[in-house]
């Protein structure tokens, strides 16, 4: 099955990269861009059970891909 | 209005942080993992029409985020 993990900043928590892209954009001269937010997403594809895989992944946002200081993620089931 | 553009390494292109990813997630024990796919998030909120705002995204897109040596892109449009 595969399974999507979303990974963002928490709300209160500066983006480094998405500010220096919006500083750069203005520079570069792009206007009208008035916020930039980045994410990032991991895709796991998995032969176990469904179960077993959402555990694991589950355990995998937390503990390995995931600052939960900094961080926030989201698990998506995307296909059986 | 709300813009996504979703960038992600080509097909046929090795995708460095999937494959250590996947190589240490199997060394840490979890089983099962097949594959393991990266994809970069950007969205941007803009305040002007949508016409120029499309039209700056792909261009931003196509000149500043992506390499098309290695990498695609899709842009979405999120909301007004």
């Amino acid at each position: 099955m595969k399974i999507r993990v979303e990974i963002k900043y928490l709300p209160n928590v500066e983006d480094p990269e998405a500010l220096s892209i919006k500083r750069n954009l203005s520079m570069l001269g792009y206007s009208g861009i008035d916020d930039v937010k980045t994410y990032k997403i991991y895709e796991f594809t998995t032969s176990i059970n469904e179960e077993d895989s959402m555990r694991q992944i589950q355990d995998i946002s937390e503990n390995i891909l995931t600052n939960p200081v900094i961080q926030e993620y989201k698990i998506e089931k995307i296909s059986d």
